[in-house]
């Protein structure tokens, strides 16, 4: 599959990408590869990735736990004191293989280890394929707050191997799905027909038509001042559920994708109410996101909490609120503010 | 005192930086000022800070302990989560009121929260007044390894006032003159004069020539691929004794200036080894360091662990100590190789 040029880097893909890795690998004289892993990547992606690289260099692996849970400032510091230990330096690479979290804390960690050594990012699950390969976000969670301390890096490549979808369950394919019906609903009409009607468009194909839309969006607005503020719909209230049941301890982790896709809900109807989108649209859009998730009940006891969270969301500004909401498919008002009561409304409108 | 252009931003002086700070808060509309202090700074250097600022604006100051055993990740932590709990957003300004520790470990602090907010840097000792002032330079240590982890990013504007020099001890004034010391030695013969002869120059002119030559060598090579390599003189050994008394635990730490002005007598007698540095030049650089420090006695026994520490540099390449040294003054060469036994017999040379 043709390459795609991301803002300094490019995207590889498939068998030809390893030969594009290797060759980057010898160009740059690295000193030491440090491959980041967690033990699932590790056991089920890491056999494969390594008879694919052709090098002689030194390689070291750091294993950190799976799980957003470890996306913390603690984890950085193992891997930090890991790198040094095992001799480090600025002509070091690190490539990370796995999901979001290892690619996002992966970043950050090389970004800022003796102020900034290269990385390579190799998404292994569906939804760090078609997010976290383009737009140079790297960072952590501090508590339940996502993301909250983090930069803007970009990687010297990213290397998406479909191949690896095969190692991760349903669950985590359906988490990543929720990234391209956004793609569809915000940007490409046609797109969110596809997953609609499945018309079996390969997961090839659309993981490919989901990176060329982000890369279109952020080549526009690296640092998300206007444009790209589109990518975050559904995701200001589908984060603040996310952090909701990270936080509480009697309930299950929800995934990404599944905090994001009720937060599509929510917002596709506060949407209807403050800028007429079309109520057919939303019904719409419920509609695909109960065929693929389970429908999670929100507890009517815990709306003001979710509702508090949110106030931690990066694009607030003077303590508001600013939502990325539809006027109608493909077109999006960014900085909308939303009353409790809407909000509250919208989360019933999803439990009903 | 005219103001310095740094590669993004100003550097102001005295009574009138403070119109100038005053202006920038008013043009970019942030939504709460953070002031980062420590308590000292606070004690000392606040009441005058805060009587010449003008501004409306939300003050929140957030407090850490004073020294650079507090320079680390733990530190940051308890800085981000004070952001967060006090409603900081993308729009908040940080401004670091201190030493070196402030300066630096604000500077990434801000980097890193939410992806990056502005900060203003004031620095209060003669250290990160000619030192940390310019050049991009934020991070902490991770354990003794001194700015292990951190980033390039500059400051919007950087404020320098000489009367908070009034709050500090002469022995923070002399960990500073070891920075000015340097830029004599390397860059610029006549300020090395200056200070070997005492003819009397303010100080506040020793740091604007500081500032200024600084400036000069970053805006040539702001991320350190060559020219600004020769501001680690004295630093390569200076850091590993600076970190090895911060680890003893039965030896009172050395300021990163008197450890630097150590590095500086050591690798000018390399210098004189390896390059023919006129030994009566690397006599004179003792001296003048002599009359200012008080002498460090380096136990022979503690030779071979401050020379491990030297391989954590982060100027090392795979696991080659890279030092800069003297051909004479004003002209230095990167990237010098030297034997430990040379390393032993320069710090005899100091010890002498």
């Amino acid at each position: 599959m043709k390459t795609i040029k991301a803002a300094t880097y490019p995207i590889h893909f498939n068998e030809e990408a390893y030969t594009n890795l290797s060759k980057l690998i010898d160009d740059n004289k690295y000193s030491t590869l440090f491959i980041l892993v967690d033990e699932n990547t590790f056991e089920h992606c890491y056999p494969k990735f390594i008879s694919n690289l052709s090098t002689t260099k030194r390689i070291e692996v750091i294993e950190i736990s799976s799980g957003e849970i470890h996306k913390n400032l603690e984890t950085c510091m193992g891997v930090w004191n890991a790198i040094t230990e095992l001799g480090g330096d600025r002509k070091s690479l690190l490539i990370t293989l796995g999901g979001g979290v290892i690619t996002d804390l992966g970043g950050f960690v090389a970004s800022c280890f003796k102020r900034g050594i290269d990385f390579v990012n190799i998404p292994t699950t569906l939804l760090s394929m078609v997010d976290a390969s383009v737009g140079g976000k790297t960072g952590v969670d501090l508590g339940v707050l996502k993301n909250q301390i983090g930069l803007f890096a970009n990687p010297e490549m990213v290397l998406v191997d479909t191949n690896y979808l095969a190692t991760v369950t349903q669950r985590e394919i359906n988490s990543g799905t929720a990234e391209i019906i956004k793609y569809g609903i915000t940007y490409d009409t046609n797109l969110f027909n596809q997953i609609k009607k499945d018309k079996g468009l390969g997961i090839t194909d659309l993981i490919y038509r989901s990176i060329e839309i982000k890369n279109e969006v952020v080549l526009q607005d690296p640092k998300e001042q206007n444009l790209r503020k589109i990518l975050n719909f559904g995701h200001t209230l589908g984060h603040a559920i996310e952090s909701f049941y990270l936080e509480s301890n009697d309930k299950e982790n929800l995934t990404h994708g599944e905090a994001i896709a009720i937060g599509m809900v929510c917002e596709s109807y506060i949407s209807s109410k403050l800028l007429g989108f079309n109520m057919l649209n939303v019904n719409e859009i419920k509609e695909v996101i109960l065929s693929i998730y389970d429908k999670t009940r929100l507890l009517k006891e815990d709306f003001s909490d979710i509702i508090e969270l949110l106030k931690h969301d990066k694009k607030n500004i003077n303590g508001q609120v600013n939502f990325v909401l539809l006027e109608a498919f493909e077109k999006c008002k960014l900085d909308c503010k939303v009353t409790e009561e809407l909000l509250i409304e919208s989360m019933d409108f999803y439990n009903a």
